[in-house]
């Protein structure tokens, strides 16, 4: 049997999870593969600080030139993340002759062209699975299960941490700050959740995603972003009162030949497949030509279902099915044959608005007159009575409007927002077939 | 570019379906596959039925020895179905060399061991992903992207007939003749639907996808199986008032070092992602150890999406995927490491159970009185309020356990359906976690 060696860069909670699978799943591994997988080095910065694993003696090192270059190393296992000095790793062990097996989806959806291109001069392969949605098989899916499809769109509940808050807002009815607490306390958010609840983690996937989908080139700022953090603990409330909750959705679809795409906070139906995604779970909806609508759901982080997913790829290695994939998708090309990526402003929607009003005789006249104007229905309206105590007080008026497109919206709200009756710059969210 | 022949056996919905993708999809399969895909050969029985494609002149041919022996065939795509002919077919154009693609379920479920020990005795391979949910890339996921797991157990929704029925039922309150005309008015069951509603055709897909999953042998006889053709109304309308709906549920898992299989009406709970599944969509939950749950869901059979799967295949073949896993993997191995089958017995789960009593003092403590005789905990009871006019006659009298062994359940239940009181044989059914 042949034994691969592994060089493993970095020993935090994923590379301590591959670490345990490639132990403690040795026999099922070799069944699987043909294979056996050792590891010969763990390059970590502080080689005394304890860890949640034995090593065997002598593998543990800082130095990670000596790990990379080792002629015995067939797959250098990336699990630093970040940007630096991850991308100039993972070109060196490219073209030191080493396959490359990777969770860092912030340096791909950043830097995938320029390393892709390493990989293919070198001869050598980028597996990428982990990097996106950890325990769900999605790059698989999207690249071999629905490889038959013209793919038109891609909807994902991408970020756990995100996830976690809003579910706990929506069924305790917290507030934002309080549910974010909880998740830190639980581990499913970092003491800096800033790339999580602003929306760039989940931006840096459907990059990646939609690459793939699409083969569109994506450059990450052609992407708008709204992350969680904006959101106000009200909006929650009227969403559930109409139906709905709102998701952190990443949202990437071909219309009328172009690919627009964004992460925004949306109002889902709560009986719709992604409503009823919750916790520190993740799901994606993929719809192809063919095959219809797919989903597919599962924990988006975590030690064991990331370090699943770098093992299923090692094995992909081991088995030579990543080379064939490899060299015939020609990821990341220079020139893909997808649609160019355009902004979402004509992109047909449906959209919550939430103004903030005087109460008055034919506040609500005026706005879905000129909503009505720019061509705007609208399907539904809140506005509760208001009490003696309120009058004179801006008052909230909620308006769901069939769809439209965004850019007549935007328009409209830069009108409605200059009334005198109109108090404070109206919310406006998307919200998903 | 290579171009690579197929011969397609069978020009049904899915053969047409993929006649249509190879065609309309050319310059999009290519650039997935560096391939292009050439049908050389259909064979069909009677040529001078109208079909809903056009095809090039002379490729239509009622000779299949002619077509599977053609030495310029690479792929034989063999959508016949059943087991006759196709078993001996696919055997024969394995013999020739060829690679097979198939969506046949019934000849992989019974025939598996002997087809691929024939396809690796000849050095080709079986692409199988449409034979299970024929839009769902099911066969990938276990295989690949879960292979780093420990499968524990599998869950699923994998007949779309049987769904769509049941979905009906539950949501229009119609009984099961009514739904089963409305399916088959709308092409969701066929004009004999038996091997849909009697629940074989679900047991031929969890046999496949167990095999994969546990790598264990799987005989077709050690699966219990009961279809919705059994199912009273009644059992829907109680499933609801308790906050469940009734899914045909196929279920394989490894308890205590044995695989227990079955595919039963089951009660799920209305907010399970199984639960939520309607109409003719399919869904699988598989639990591995280190991804823990993952579900997959997408349109179980059509036209469009079983097509997708099959020539999600041909490419994994064109691409060379396919021998790398097939070479790895050692499908239908003679001697499968997996866990060995046991009946359902033992299998510790919830059950409902549904009494046909006399109406008189004392009735539900005796029930209830032999159950905990037999360790069965009782988790609710559902008795209606009877009216004057039911003195006498029998009344249903619902229990929901707590987790308990199949066999004590058994055991109880025919104790007290020899109770005077107990006026018709129990219905007893599973409860989903």
């Amino acid at each position: 049997m042949r034994t691969i060696h592994l060089a493993l860069l970095g020993l935090g909670t994923v590379g301590t999870g591959v670490a345990r699978i490639l132990r403690e799943q040795a026999r099922h591994l070799e069944s699987q593969s043909g294979a056996r997988f050792a590891i010969r080095w763990v390059v970590v910065r502080d080689p005394s600080k304890p860890r949640g694993i034995e090593l065997e003696d002598g593998i543990l090192t800082t130095e990670v030139d000596r790990a990379i270059s080792d002629p015995e190393v067939d797959i250098v296992v990336e699990l630093i993340g970040g940007i630096d000095p991850a991308r100039d790793l993972i070109a060196r062990s490219l073209r030191a002759g080493k396959h490359v097996v990777t969770a860092n989806k912030a340096v791909l959806a950043k830097h995938g062209r320029e390393l892709f291109g390493v990989a293919n001069a070198s001869g050598r392969v980028i597996g990428f699975e982990a990097a996106v949605a950890g325990g769900i098989p999605i790059v698989a899916a999207v690249a071999q299960g629905l490889a038959a499809n013209r793919i038109s769109s891609l909807a994902g509940i991408l970020n756990g941490t995100s996830n976690y808050i809003l579910t706990a807002m929506h069924q305790q009815g917290i507030g934002y700050d309080e549910a974010l607490a909880e998740a830190q306390r639980l581990g499913f958010a970092e003491a800096d959740p800033t790339l999580d609840v602003d929306g760039n983690d989940a931006l840096q996937k459907l990059a990646i995603l939609s690459r793939l989908a699409f083969q569109s080139r994506v450059p990450l700022e052609a992407i708008r972003r709204q992350g969680i953090d904006t959101l106000a603990d009200v909006d929650l409330h009227f969403a559930s009162e109409l139906g709905y909750v709102i998701k952190l959705l990443a949202v990437a679809r071909e219309v009328e030949g172009k690919l627009a795409l964004r992460v925004s906070p949306t109002l889902v139906a709560r009986n719709h497949p992604l409503g009823q995604v919750h916790n520190e779970y993740n799901a994606i909806k993929v719809t192809g030509h063919a095959i219809g609508d797919t989903i597919y759901l599962g924990k988006g982080a975590g030690m064991m279902p990331t370090a699943s997913s770098v093992v299923a790829d090692l094995l992909d290695v081991a088995i030579g099915r990543a080379q064939e994939t490899f060299r015939s998708l020609k990821l990341w090309d220079e020139s893909p044959p997808g649609p160019p990526v355009s902004d979402d402003g004509s992109m047909p929607n449906r959209f919550y608005l939430r103004y903030s009003i005087r109460d008055e005789p034919g506040t609500l006249a005026r706005i879905a007159g000129i909503l009505g104007g720019h061509g705007i229905s609208i399907a539904s309206v809140i506005q509760h009575e208001t009490s003696e105590d309120d009058i004179g007080s801006a008052v909230p008026l909620i308006i769901m409007t069939h769809i439209a497109r965004e850019g007549a919206v935007r328009t409209a709200l830069r009108e409605t927002d200059a009334l005198d009756i109109v108090r404070a710059p109206t919310v406006c969210l998307h919200v998903a077939d």
